[in-house]
């Protein structure tokens, strides 16, 4: 499992020549760091006098926030399992026309996992987005550089598990998964922005 | 050392009730992993017959980008001794009046030095993102999605740097210091800006 090396390893095997692990389990890794700082700055909220009215709330925020660092932090792996069933499809066999048959419906099959993991990658950096949009003004203000990192680190990793539905997009032939998957990106793309400028907003009012 | 820690171990400390480590050691997390795609990049392109003119260039590319990986983790672990000298220097003695002035000497280096660690963070993430954008169209295009990912890692990582310095900022004294890193911050931010949405329009462009 990638999320049992090192941060170190896990960085040098990024880097190497295999094109997996890549932007897709990057894009994962980087909603779940996402979702750990809107954990801490829940932790460093919670029993705090200033945000007393603010308790159960937090204490809410908390639990999901973690429980998307743990989704996200297992499709670090899941993406690039995704990836490597394409790669082993296109080395199937070929030379009869079952086999034909078998690898083209083996890859198709592939290249929808492909597209639908980082769609729920780009789904739950969305849900991390809104966590870290509800603790605005309800939470402990010096954490609020952690706020604002842990919505760009959300939003990047939205925007890149974006990026690797589309570059696997034009590989499927099913017209209406394509369609309806396209629809879908185009919502979490808005919505993502939407969430992260309204948080820009208040922490660069904030800082000056 | 942080990096030391497994993937899954960084996550959890990340998001306990200790302020450290926090969105600075992200940030430079952040940049690493652009960093490593960057690599990553060059490596599924260096010996590719397409890319043969170009081979100089990114062997040049990877060697940077290699580089400041390297940093770029080790500034993982300096961001949260930044943050912790300052917790630290809070915490020293201030019963006489040689002791007061000693602390809050102590407290001006540590909040200066807890703002140079994330400049330098958001220094190299902008020397990641120009090495992104060197690769634009001199590339293997199966991993233009990885290119992308790496461009918003790297901005992630530059703009949750200079959150950080934003946060920092109102507790130093020296105007000299702090009118010289809101023109740095100003500069790098604008920089980054400009390099990313370039390399944001090639990579949407290419996929529709």
């Amino acid at each position: 499992m990638l999320v049992k090396l090192s941060v170190e390893e896990f960085s040098q095997i990024l880097g190497s020549n295999s094109p997996a692990p890549g932007g897709g389990s990057v894009a994962a890794l980087s909603g779940a760091l996402a979702a750990d700082l809107v954990s801490m700055v829940c932790n460093l909220s919670i029993g705090k006098k200033d945000f007393e009215s603010f308790q159960t709330e937090i204490s809410k925020t908390l639990q999901e926030s973690q429980t998307l660092s743990k989704s996200l932090l297992k499709r670090v792996d899941l993406d690039t399992e995704a990836f490597n069933s394409v790669m082993a499809a296109f080395k199937m066999a070929k030379d009869t026309e079952q086999e034909k048959t078998s690898r083209a419906e083996a890859i198709q099959k592939g290249f929808k996992e492909a597209v639908l993991s980082p769609l729920g990658i780009a789904q739950e950096c969305l849900e991390v987005l809104k966590l870290a949009g509800r603790l605005l003004g309800k939470s402990n203000s010096n954490a609020l550089s952690d706020l604002g990192v842990a919505s760009q680190q959300a939003f990047a990793g939205l925007e890149g598990a974006i990026m690797n539905v589309k570059i696997n997009i034009p590989s499927i032939k099913d017209g209406d998964f394509v369609a309806e998957t396209s629809s879908k990106t185009s919502t979490l793309l808005e919505e993502g922005r939407r969430v992260k400028d309204n948080i820009y907003e208040f922490v660069f009012e904030h800082f000056g």
